[in-house]
């Protein structure tokens, strides 16, 4: 599998893959600066947990480039590694790689050293990424039927992620294996990731991908036509509790209701072991706008109120394993999460 | 509560609310001849369960009157019925009533009598289905908690009927009686009745809704912010189960997780006894075009396959109770079901 051209680094400037007008459109938009970056992360242009912290960590090497040099340089760049953090609240992944880009910047306080560094640890980050992607992918497919039909929700994939996806990167060895028959996708309301995103990373693989509302999938479930269930996530608390895009709870619901498997693919750097579980979680309200308009028609009229959580919080109680790219915890819980943390941590050593 | 315009006879056409233009949009349509009022069904010009069965029972008086009179009086007007009962396989009231307008049909060979008996017998269906709103709204308000805030799916308002509806009917005399303080709508994917016409309907009435998509719905339950959910039907088998828009599967999953009573409100009209369960209802697959689009713009490219449901079935186990004009089934079953049924038969004697 090739990676997707998710975010490149150009020598001046973050490219990115437009996400927000696939698939109709490929288009790419250069980053130079931080307050475009970080518009581009608030409307989604760049958007999966893992690719938002690569792409912040870019941003931090734009940030300084973009500082004044001299006495003013920390405070410049550290103003637009904040801009930054302040873009979306849920993913951990965003505000692990700033702080390990701040790290950096503490220890090199002229700008010429701070940007050098800076890149070299956001390269390092997107290798990693690519790596853990691959790694996920082998530890994952291990997981599934022979001929499976598997279902996905939102977008896992190589657009979410450095290149080859999380739950995507399953799907894509599971398919290199000739374990997987098919792919359904859930459409994913209200930005509608999957029928969009999803269905064209995998079509442009040659993947056979179906797309249904998100409301159908209980149904889907039901009827037996699918013999595993595969999403990311956003953040995973100690205990196992997954956010992910809003509507995975109910997924996991169903899926628990008709016996199929449940499996969140995720790396390392979307564990957060401070957070005990799902209650503690900060779930991102997005604005009125995605749900009153559907394409540019009027979807809702003046006077109704809405609700638009950008995630929900699955209990690890109905996840049958966490998959990342040191391995499998199966169950999900404190424990066999925390071996999968220490594995890596031996592995760095 | 003033009923919505839905459907109104012209004295020599059906006039039709558009749904599909609304909210943005308040237009109706003239049908003046079968082959038009069967294509406002088939796209949903006019859509609910009731509403269609309404619709088709004044498309027989078109069909009476478009027929030559003669020899051709009963072929041609059959034909029209014919075309009406292929526009959508699910709803049972579609069957029902232009079952009830062949025998009227069948005891009228020339044109002026049966045109005259067809469109009494439409209007007694119209007002009998406004009557049964009245009823339901009634048993099923006195089943609401005080001070209750209710989550509803797609459209099962006055839009779905001849006027006040049958979910919404509950919720409209809740609110009369100060029994409700909000209403939170699903927006019902793919074609967002729950967005456009649900949120339009009470808005109109004042009260406060709010829209949310389908797949948040499931933590909204778990908030705790929803006392009770409340749905229409599509049809209601011998045992219960219950086809109605996608979705509402799910929503009676979550529902249960949470101990949220479920409630579904349909007149006997949906009621089907000779489906002995849910496993035996054909479902309708929609167009493509549903989920290829969204406005005008392109969410699903073009190598993608779909599945595109428009029901599901809540198996009956999942409902506190079924509501209809003559009073409540709970939990719904066989008997229970029995019983409501032969009290409309008692009461016609």
């Amino acid at each position: 599998m090739q990676p997707i051209p998710t975010l490149a680094w150009t020598g001046c400037s973050l490219r990115l893959l437009d996400q927000r007008r696939l698939p109709g459109l490929e288009t790419y938009i250069d980053c130079a600066d931080v307050p475009t970056l970080a518009e581009a992360i608030r409307t989604l242009a760049v958007r999966g947990a893992p690719a938002i912290g690569i792409a912040a960590a870019f941003g931090a090497v734009i940030a300084a480039m973009t500082a004044p040099e001299g006495v003013g340089f920390l405070g410049g760049a550290t103003g637009g590694l904040d801009l930054l953090a302040s873009t979306r609240p849920t993913a951990v992944n965003l505000f692990h790689c700033l702080d390990l880009q701040r790290e950096v910047l503490r220890s090199h306080p002229d700008r010429g050293s701070a940007v050098r560094a800076l890149l070299a640890n956001a390269r390092r980050l997107m290798e990693e990424d690519l790596d853990a992607s691959r790694a996920m992918g082998r530890h994952g497919a291990d997981l599934l039927p022979p001929d499976a039909t598997v279902l996905t929700h939102c977008n896992a994939g190589g657009l979410a992620t450095a290149g080859l996806g999380t739950a995507l990167a399953v799907i894509y060895e599971g398919w290199e294996r000739g374990r997987i028959r098919r792919v359904f996708a859930d459409e994913t309301r209200p930005l509608l990731q999957g029928a969009r995103l999803t269905a064209w990373e995998l079509s442009r693989a040659g993947i056979p991908v179906s797309v249904l509302p998100d409301s159908a999938a209980a149904s889907l479930l039901r009827s037996g036509a699918v013999h595993a269930v595969i999403v990311g996530a956003d953040r995973i608390a100690a205990n196992g509790d997954t956010a992910n895009k809003v509507g995975t709870y109910p997924l996991a619901l169903a899926a628990r209701e008709h016996g199929v498997p449940f499996f969140v693919a995720a790396p390392l750097s979307t564990f957060d072991p401070d957070t005990p579980g799902g209650e503690e979680m900060v779930i991102e309200q997005r604005d009125r706008s995605e749900l009153a308009t559907c394409g540019g028609t009027l979807s809702l009229p003046a006077a109704a109120g809405c609700w638009n959580p950008a995630f929900d919080v699955t209990p690890a109680s109905l996840i049958t394993a966490v998959v990342c790219e040191t391995g499998v915890a199966s169950p999900p819980g404190r424990e066999s999460l925390s071996v999968l943390t220490l594995r890596a941590g031996t592995r760095k050593l």
